[in-house]
C-alpha cells in the first residue's frame, strides 16, 4: 500500500506511534507493540539508560524503530542537554522535543520549547516537538525546520480525547509538515477522530499500556487509525440539520 | 474468534450492517458490501421486488443475509402490510421495522412503531425495530420480544453521529437484547463511538453509499466497528482533569 | 414589557417555572421563589394535600400560580386519577403531567403518557405534559390538545444540561404550542441556552433547591432565562470557521 | 453590592466589557453600551485617534472607561509603540495588549505576545493581554505582572462560544489575576458559561455589534454575566448520570 507517512527521509506504513509510559511490564509492553502494528515507539530519556539494555532489545525483536524523548524537561537547556545525550547513548538524532511549564497540566512551554526547538534543528536534529493546539506556535515550530508538530489533544494521560477538535482543523491548516496528535487520547474513536480531522498519525500511550487490556486496546487503536486515515479521505458525507432519505421512486435498490 | 454477533439463532463475526440507499450503481455497491466485511444487508421491501435480480444477485455474489426493511411507511398497519409481502416475496422472517413519524427528521413514531412491533412478533418475525434512543420506549419494544433494538444517533442521512451518547449509554442499561446503532452516523470515528457506548453493531448506509469514495469508507467503517467493539471490552482508562505522567521515579521503561 | 408567555389562557411576564423537590425548608423555598421571579410553581400531588397549609402559604404569600404535577405515577390510569384528585383538592385545572417509565432515569412512558394526555384534554384539563425530546412524540401531545409541551433537557435531577440541543431544535420546529425545557437544567448556562433554542419557558427544581446557596442560584436562573430569550430575538451572528476582524480600514471606530 | 470586579487599582460593579468593532453607527454603538451596562469599552488604536472626538463623546457621554487596544500589531515591536502612542493620545496607561500571529485565526502570537508584555509591565502600562487558552502562557503573562490575562474562547468575530472549556477551567486554576473572556462569544449561553467556569469578567464586540438588534443582545449579555457570576458562586448541583427524584416519603413538599 502505498500511503506512507514520512517523517524526515524514513516512511512508514504505520500512523500509530506508541509511548512506553506507563507499561506495567516488559511482557505487557512487548504484546501492546505487536498488537499495534507500530514501528514507532517513543522512550523517556530520563527513564532509561543503555545500561537498560532489556527494553532496547524488546524493542528490537519487534523491529519497531526507537524514538527518544524529554519527557521531565522544564528548560530548553534542560531538553537540549538531554536530547544531546540521548543523541550519543542511542546513535539517533530523532527525537520528541517535550519542554513541560506545568506539573499539573504537563502542557508545554511555548517560550521554552522554540528556544529548544531551534537549537536542536541548528544541532542537526530530526526533531519532533510536543506543543500546544495552538496554530500560530505550530507555525512557528514549522517554520523552524521541525519535521512535524504534535499537539496534544489533551493533557497527558488524561484520556479525555481530543478537546478542542476546531483548533486542531486550524492547526492543520496552518502548516504542511505532518501533524501527529500527542497526548489525550482515551480511547479507539479519539484514534479516528484525531485522523479524520487531518492529523498524519497518532501517538499514544497510557490509552494502551494503562487499559485494563492493553494488547487488546493497541489493537483496537491500530484499526482505529486505520479506519480514521481512511475516512478522512474517502470524502465524508456533508453534516445535515434534518434527514435525507433514500432518493424517492429510486428503481432499483 | 469467537467474538460473535447473536441475532434471534444467527451468529455473525461481522458487526458492520450495510444499508443499500444512496448508492449511486450496483457496482459501487457491490465494492461498498465487499470492503464493508458486512454479512447483513438491509434493502428498503418499498423499493425493490424479486422482479429486481440484479440486486438480489449482488447480494447472493457477496454472500451476505438480506434484511428487508419497512423503510417509508408510515403506520403500524403500513408497516405490518409490507413485511408481510415481504416474508413472502423474500422467503424470509426477518425484519427491520420502520414506522416513520415525521418527514423531516424521519425519527420514528413510538405509538405505532411499538403497534406493529407486537403484531409482528405475534406473526412470527424476527423484529429489528428502528426506535429513537429513548431507553424506556426500548425497553418496551425488547419486552414485547423484539431480537435487538436500533436507535437512531441522529437523523437518517443526516451524518451528525451519535448526538445523544448520554441517552445511548442509558438505553444500553436498559435492555438485555443486542444494541444496533442504527441511522445519523458520519465518519468512522462515530461508528468507534457507538461500538464503545455500548452498541453490539453499527448499521449504516449513506455514509458510505453516499462517500465521495464509498468503497474507502466501507473499509473505514469495517475497521472503525472492530476498533471500537476492541476498545469497548479492553477496559479504557479512566477520564482525568488533570496530567498524570508515567510513574515517577519507574526504573527501567 | 410585552413579551409574555401565554399558557392556555393565561399570560406570564416569567418564563422561569420552579419546582419545589428538593427543597431544605420551607424558608428556604420561599426565598428561592422570591429571587426566582417565577410566577408559576409546581407540586407533587402525591407528596402535598391541602392539609399542608404550610406550603400553601408559602405559594399565596409570594403570589404564585399553583400548578399541580403527577409526578411518581407509572401508568396512565395512576396520572389520571392523581391529576383528578389534584383538581378537587387545589381548585385548578392545570396539570404538569408525568407518566414515568423507569425508575433509573425518570423519563416518560411514551404510549402510557399519549393515553394519559387524551384522558386529561378529554376531561377539560389545561395538560402540560413531561415528555422526552423527540419531536414525533411532542407532535402527538400537541395535536392531542396539549397546552404545551415540556421536554427533558437530561434525566430529572442529573444537571446534565441539555445533552441533545439538536433534538430540542428538532422538537421546536415540530410543534406550533409553547415548548418548556423541563428536567436536566444544572447551571445558568443551561437555561440561557435552552432558550436560545427556541423553548418558550424553562422549568427547573433541583439546580435551584439543591444548589448550596439556592436564593442565589435562583436569582442566576431568572436572569439566565432573561438572557436567553432576548439573545434568542436578538439574531445572534452566524458561526464561523475562522475569524473576523472588524472592518478594515474602517474610519472612525 | 459587594461583589466588584477589580483590575489594577480600580473596582467595576460590571462584568462585561464590550469592544466596539463592527457597530454600523455611533447610535447603535452608544445604545448597545447603554443596554449593556459595561463600565469599560475597548477601542483599537489603530483604527481611532483623539482627532475622532465624535467616538470619544460617545464613550464620555456613557460614562464608561476607555481602554485602549493594540488589534492589527503583528509583532512585539509594532504593539509596543502603538500602546506608547495611546497613551500620549489618550492619557491612560491602560492597554488590552494584542499582538496578532495568524490572520485566518486572529490567535496571539505567544512569543512576541511574552515580549511585547515584558516590555509595557517595564514602562509602567496596566497590561491586560488577549492570549489564548493556554495556562503556562497565561502563568506566564501574569508572572511578568500583567493585571489580567484574557484568554480567547474562539478565534475572534466566529461566535464559536468557548470551544476548550477544559482548558479555561485548567487556565483559571493556572493564575490568581483576573481572567477575563476574550474572542468567541456568539450569544447569551456562551457569556454565561464563561463565568460558570471561572471568569472574572467577558469582553465581547461582534456578539454584540453585527448581531440583528445589537441593543437586545447587549441586554441579553449583561443578564447573561450576571447569571453566570451568580451561578459561579451559587454552588451548583453535581452532574449524575441517572436521575434523582425529590426526597421519597418527603412529607410536606
Amino acid at each position: 500500500m502505498d500511503d506512507l507517512l514520512r517523517l524526515a527521509d524514513t516512511d512508514f506504513s504505520s500512523r500509530l506511534i506508541l509511548g512506553t509510559g506507563g507499561a506495567t511490564s516488559l511482557l505487557a509492553l512487548e504484546r501492546a507493540i505487536v498488537a499495534s502494528g507500530a514501528q514507532l515507539v517513543t522512550v523517556a530519556l530520563r527513564r532509561v539508560d543503555v545500561t537498560t539494555p532489556s527494553l532496547m532489545e524488546v524493542l528490537e525483536r519487534c523491529g519497531v524503530r526507537l524514538l527518544p524523548n524529554t519527557a521531565g524537561c522544564y528548560t530548553a537547556a534542560d531538553a537540549v542537554r538531554t536530547a544531546r545525550l540521548g543523541r550519543e547513548a542511542f546513535g539517533t538524532d530523532w527525537v520528541k522535543l517535550e519542554v513541560i511549564g506545568d506539573e499539573r497540566t504537563l502542557l508545554p512551554d511555548a517560550v521554552e520549547l522554540i528556544k529548544a526547538a531551534a537549537q536542536l534543528v541548528a544541532d542537526g536534529f530530526v526533531v519532533l516537538p510536543y506543543t500546544t493546539d495552538d496554530p500560530v506556535l505550530a507555525r512557528r515550530l514549522a517554520d523552524l525546520g521541525c519535521a512535524a508538530v504534535m499537539p496534544a489533544g489533551a493533557p497527558i494521560g488524561s484520556g479525555l480525547g481530543i478537546t478542542n477538535p476546531h483548533h486542531l482543523e486550524l492547526l492543520r491548516e496552518a502548516v504542511t509538515c505532518p501533524v501527529i496528535l500527542d497526548a489525550g487520547i482515551g480511547t479507539a474513536s479519539d484514534a479516528a477522530l484525531a485522523m479524520e480531522l487531518g492529523c498524519d498519525a497518532v501517538l499514544l500511550a497510557s490509552a494502551v499500556t494503562r487499559a485494563q487490556d492493553p494488547t487488546a486496546m493497541a489493537a483496537a487503536m491500530r484499526h482505529a487509525v486505520i479506519a480514521g486515515r481512511l475516512a478522512a479521505r474517502a470524502g465524508r458525507i456533508p453534516r445535515l440539520t434534518h434527514a435525507q432519505a433514500s432518493t424517492p421512486g429510486h428503481p432499483t435498490w
